[in-house]
C-alpha cells in the first residue's frame, strides 16, 4: 500500500471558517475525504495541518526517510520560510516529489501572496481550484 | 460533444528540438495525442500553436463566443503580453475557465521567468509537470 | 476632404462586451457613428482596430505617409510596446499630430496601467471621458 | 446661468514669461479671454491662480459646495500634494466632475513629471495641447 | 465577567531585561498587575506571552472561538510572520476587536522595524507609549 | 487650567461629509464636544484645523512656546510635509508630548498612505479607532 | 544701491532654540547682523523667514521682476516642494544667481536630506558652514 | 554558396527617414547594396525586415533549419519581447552564430534603450557604429 | 569548568545526507567529536540542533542566563527571522560573545542567502570553511 | 605661514581643454594663480592634480599629519571611491577641516553624478560656481 | 604611418591562464600578433596592458594628445570606474574614435557585468567574439 | 619554510590613529608581530599593507604565481572594486586559499558597508575580531 503526505500549513485548520470566500465553506475533513475517495485504491491519504513552522519541516523529513510523495500547501509560509524552502529542497533533491498547491489563486490576491521561496525548489506547482488542486496533485502523484 | 481549447504561445512549435533537457524530447503532435488519450469520451482536443500574439488572442476570443474552455500556455508571453493578459480576462470574466500551464517551472529558472502577467486573471495556474501539465488541466476542467 | 485616423489596439474590437462597467456597453460601431456625427463637415473618420501589433505600426506609417492626423487608443499595447512607441515617434517627429486616448482612467486601475511608453512621444493625451475621449480628440485635431 | 471653475496651481501666474518655450508666450488674461470665448452661452468662467495649496484645496470645496465643474492645473502639485489629491477626490467623490489639465507633455519632461498624485482621483486628464488643454477640458464638460 | 486577551510575542519574556533605555525596566508581570489595575471591574485580564509563532497563532484561534478581544504586541514577527497576520484577520474578520500595540516607537528605530504586515489587519495601532500603550488599548477596548 | 491643542490637517474640515464610509458621519465640532466631555476636569481642549502647512507648523511653536501637549492628525500632510515633520520634531525636542492620531487604519487602505514622514519624530501614534483615536491621545496625555 | 535677497524657508524662524547643536545657538537676527557686517558697501541684506511654501514662492518672483539675486535656505522644502523648484527655475531662467545654502551638511544626517529638488536648478549650492554657508553665499554674488 | 540571414527588426524599413540624425539617410536597400560589396564571394546577403515579431521569430526557425547564421538587429523589440529572446536562444544553442547589432549606440539614449533581452542569448554584440554595424557583424562570420 | 553553546539551526539535523557537496559529508556527531577534539581542556561543548524558531530563541536565553559564549549557525532563519535576531542582541547586549557560523559561503549561493539579519548583533561572522568555521568560532572565543 | 592644501581628482588636469562648455577654459595654472591671488597674505597654495586614488589618498594622510586643512575637488571619484571617503574621514575626524569642491553642479548633469560618497565625510560642500568654488572654499577656511 | 592604441584594463595581463573557458587560452601577447597581422598596411599596433586606473586614463590623454583612435577593453573598470568614463569621454568629445571591446558577453555572465559607465561614451560597443572582438574593432576603425 | 601574504587595503596604514573606537589602537607592525606569534613554526607572515588597487592586484597575481595562500582585508575596495575581484577570483579559481578579513563588524555600520563584492570569491570571510580575525584566518589556513 502506497501513501501521500497531504500537508498543510498555518491557518488551513480553520478552512470552513476563514474567509469563506475565498477559501470556500468546507473543512479539512471534507478535504480528506474528497481525496480519500478521489486516491487510487491502494493509495492511503495521510492529511495534516499545522501551525508550526518546524512540525511542517519535521514532516517533510518523514517524507524523505520514507520516500514518501508529498503535497504541500504552505499557506502563509509561502512568503517567507526559507527554513521551509530548504527543507522542501531536501524532498525533491532526494528524488521524491513534492508538489506545491494553493487553494486560492495568490496573483489574485495581496501583492505579498506574489512572492513564493517554495515554488523554485517544488517539482510543481498548482493553486487557484479550490479543494481540486490537491486532487490534482494527486492525479500528478499517479495516484488520483 | 465538448470541446477544449489548448492553446500554445511562441516557440512552443519548436517542442521537441527546443531545449530538450528543459521541456523533454516530445513534440505537439505527441500532446496532442497525450491529451487526445486522457480526455474523457466526447471531448474533442482542439490544440492549437502560433508565435503571433494577435492570433493567440484572436483564439480566446472563440474561446468566449463558443463558451469554451481553455488551457492555455502563454510561454515568454507570459512575461510581458498585458495585450494577452486583458483577452484572457474576457475568457474569466465571461465565466469561461482559462487555466495557464507551464512544462517546466519558471520559477527555477531565468528571473524574468518569475513574473507572470497571466496568472492574476487565470482560474488557475499549473507548471512543472512535463506534459502532464496540460493533463491535470483536463483533468481540473472536468474532462480529463 | 479631410481625413482622421482613428486606431484602436488590442481588445477594443471586444468593446461592449468587454467589462461594461469599465468601458461602457457600447462597440466599436456605435464610436464610429458617434465620431462621424461629431466630426466637422468634410473630414472623414477612418476607424480601425486591431490586435496585431505590426498592423498598427503599419497604419501609424500610412499616417506619415499620408499626412493624416492619428488619434490612438493603444490599449495594453500602451505599457510595453517600444515598437509601437517607436512608430508612434514617427508621426510626431514627422510634424502630424498624433493623440493618444483612453477610454477609462488608466491611473484610478492597475499599477501596470499606471505606466505609458507611448505618451512621452505623443502630442498629447486625453484619458477618462469614455467614448468623449475620441471625440475630444477630434476637437484638439480641428476636426471635431 | 451655469459656470466653470479653472484653477491653476503655483507658478501659472508667471505664464507668458516662464519658459515660453514650453508654456507658450500668452498669460492667465489670454487664457481667460480664450475660455470666455470659446465657452458656450451662459457659462461664466471663474479662472482663479495660486501658489498657495491651502487656497487650492478651498477652492475645491467650494465646488463641492456649489456643485461647480473644476478644471485644474495642479501644476508642481501634480506630484505631491496628497493634500490636494484628497480634496480633488472629494470633488469627485460628490459626483462632480474635476479634470486634471496640463499646457505641456509632463511625460515628455523631467522623470519626476512623470508621476501625478491627482490623476487616480480626477474624472480625466488632458495635457500636452497648448492652452487647448482647457478648452478640451470645456467641451469634456458639454460647456465648449 | 468579560475577558481580554493580552498577546505578547517573541523575546518580551526578557522585559526589564531586554534593553532597558528602550523598553524600560519593568517586567511582564509588572504590565499585568498594571493592566489588572486599569481594567473596569468585571474585565480579566489574561496576560501571555511566547517566543513560538504557532503559540501565538493558536492564541489567536481561542480569540475567535470565544470571542475575546484581543491586545496583540507582535514584537520582532510584527515585521516578516504572514502566518501571524493571516491569523490576526480570521479575528478582526470575525468582527472581533484586536488592536497592535508596541512599547517603543518602531519608526524612531531600524529601518526593518518600519514595516509591519500586521497593521493593515488590525482593528487600530497604538505605538510609542511604552506600558501605557497597553493601558490605551484597554480604554481602545472600552475595558479601561 | 491646562490645555490640549489638538491639531487637524488639510480635508479633516470636511469630515462628516467625507467618504463617511471612512471616515464616519461626524463631523469636528461633534469630535470638539466629544474631547470635552471626555477630558479630566480642569483641561481645556483647544481644537482646530487648517489645511494650510505653515498655520500648522505655527500651532506647534506655539505648543513648544506655551509647553501645551499636542494631538497632532497631520491628514494628509502625514505622507510628505518634512516642514511638518521638523516642526513636530521642534515640540518633542522641548519635552512635550506630541501624539500623532488617525481616524482610519492608514495601512488598511492606499500604498502611498503606508509611509508616515510624522512617526519617527512623535512620541506616540494611534490609529485605526474613528474619533476614539484622539480620546485615546487624550488618556496617554494623562487627561482623558 | 544693490540689494540681496536672503530667504529662509520652514522652522529656520526658530534658529537659536531649535536643535542647538545641529544648527548654533543663534537666531536670525545674529545672522541679518552678520550678513549686514560681511557684505560690501552698498549691499542692503533683505532677510526673510516664512514657514509659507507660497510666500517663498512669491519672494523669488520678486526677485525675477527686480533683478535681484537670491540666497535660499529651502530647509525641509528642500526635500519635496516641486512648487519651490519650478519658482527658482524661473529666477535662474532669467539670469539671476540663485544660491541654495544649508547651515548643517544635509548629507551626513537623515536619507531623507540626502535628496535636493532644488539643487538641479540653482546656481549653485554651499552647505555645512554654519552662518558662514550665507556669509560664502555673499562672497560668491560679488556682494561679501 | 554559402548565405547570411540579415534580419531587422519593427520601423527599420522605415530607414532613411526615421530620425536621420540617430539612424543617417539611408535607406535598407542601401544596406543591402553594402552589405553584397562587402560580402566576401560566394555569400549571398538575405536581408530581410520585419515590424510582425512572429515573422521574426520565424525567420529564427529557418535559420535553424538552414544553419543559417544570423545577424539581428531586434530595434524595439530588444528590450521587451522574450519571444524574441527564446527564438534567439534557438539558434544558438542550435550552435549557429546569431550576432546582436544597433546602429546607434543604445546606451547614449535615452534609459529604457539601456537593458536588452537579447544580449544574453546572442554569439555578440556589435553596436554603435551605423551601417558598419552590419559589415562588422559580416566579418565576425567571417563572410565580410 | 567552562562551556560553549554550539547551536543549530532548520535542517542541520540533516547534515551528511542533504546536499553534501554544499554542506559535506559529515554529520553533526562527527561535528560535536571535532568541537571536543579542538576545544580546550575544560571547556564542554554543548552542541544542539533544532528546527524550532522559539526553541532556539530560549537556548539564547539561556547563554545569557549563565553568561554561555554561543557559536550560532542560524542557517535559513539567517535571511527572516528577526525574533532571532532580536534574541541575539539580548546575548550581545549583555557582554556575552555570540559568533554566527555558516558553513558553506552564503555569498557564493542563491541571491536570497546574500542578506543576514543576524551579522548586525553578532560579534562576528565566520563563513565558508566547513566545520572548520566552528572550530575557528571556538578559537575565536579562546577555548579552541 | 600657513598653508592649503587643493587636491584635484581624475582628468582635472586636463581642464580647459575638457569640455569647456561645462568647465570653463582655463586650466589649472590659471586656477593656481587665482587661488594665490585671493588667499589672504601669509597663506601658502598648495595646489595639485593626480587621477591616481592611491596618490590622493596619500595627500589626504599629509594633510592629517601636518594639520592642514584640505580643499577637495574629487572629481569622478566622487561617486565611488569609498577609499577616499574613508580617507577624508580621517582628516576630518581629526578636526581638520576638508571641504569638498565641484566647479560644475553635479545635480543639474548626468544621474550617476548625483550621488556623492564623499559629501556625508566633509565639513561642507560646495558646488557650481566655476573656480569660484576653490576661492568661496578658501574662504571658508578664513583664508580667503 | 598610422597607429592604433590597444588598451587593457585589469586583470587582462593574466589571459591565457585566467578562466581559459572564459577567456580562451592565448595570452596577450597572441592577441598583439593577431592584430599585427590583420591590420592594414601601415597601421601599428600598440598594445598595452594595465591594472592600474590612473595609468589607463593617462594612456587615453595620450590618444587625445596624439588624435589616435583607441580600442579599450576596460575589463572589471566597465562596471564602476567613472574616472576612466570621464577620459574616454575626452577622447570621443575630441572627435577621435574609442571602441570599447569585451572578449567574452558580460550579459551573458554575472549580473555585476550587464552595467557598463563606458559604453554612453563610446563610439561603439564589440562583445562576445573572443579575440576577434578587436579584430573587428580594427575593421571598424578601417584599419583592418 | 611556508609563507602566509597578509595583504591590506586602503587606509589600513593609518591603524592605530584611524577611528581607534572601531579599528582599536594598535597599528600594522603591531598586528605583524601578534601574527609573527601566532603563526606556527616555519610560516614566515609576509604583511603588507597599500592604498592602491593595482599593487593590491599584483600582490594577488604573486600569490597565484607562487601557490602562496592568501588573507585580505580589502577595506574599503571591498565595497567596489570588481577589479580586486576579479583578481581574487585568479587565486581561488587555482585552488590557492583566500580569506577576506574585516577587523569591525561591516554590517554593524554604514548601510554601504553591508555589500561585499569579494565574498563570493573568497574561500571565506572572517568579521568582527579585531585583529583576531587575521589570527583566525591563519588557524583556518592550518598556519595558525
Amino acid at each position: 500500500m502506497s501513501r501521500v503526505l497531504v500537508l498543510n500549513g498555518p491557518n488551513l485548520g480553520r478552512l470552513g471558517s476563514r474567509e469563506p470566500d475565498v477559501y470556500g465553506a468546507q473543512d479539512l475533513s471534507a478535504l480528506r475525504a474528497l481525496l480519500a475517495e478521489r486516491a487510487v485504491e491502494g493509495t492511503e491519504i495521510d492529511l495534516r495541518q499545522t501551525d508550526d513552522e518546524a512540525e511542517l519541516i519535521h514532516w517533510l523529513y518523514e517524507a524523505v526517510d520514507t520516500s514518501t510523495p508529498v503535497i504541500l500547501n504552505p499557506a502563509a509560509f509561502t512568503h517567507y520560510s526559507y527554513a521551509l524552502s530548504d527543507a522542501a529542497k531536501l524532498v525533491t533533491k532526494a528524488g521524491i516529489p513534492l508538489i506545491e498547491v494553493h487553494i486560492s489563486n495568490p496573483h489574485a490576491r495581496e501583492e505579498f501572496r506574489h512572492t513564493s521561496v517554495i515554488s523554485s525548489v517544488a517539482t510543481g506547482t498548482i493553486a487557484g481550484f479550490g479543494f481540486d488542486s490537491y486532487v490534482l496533485a494527486l492525479v500528478a502523484l499517479g495516484q488520483g
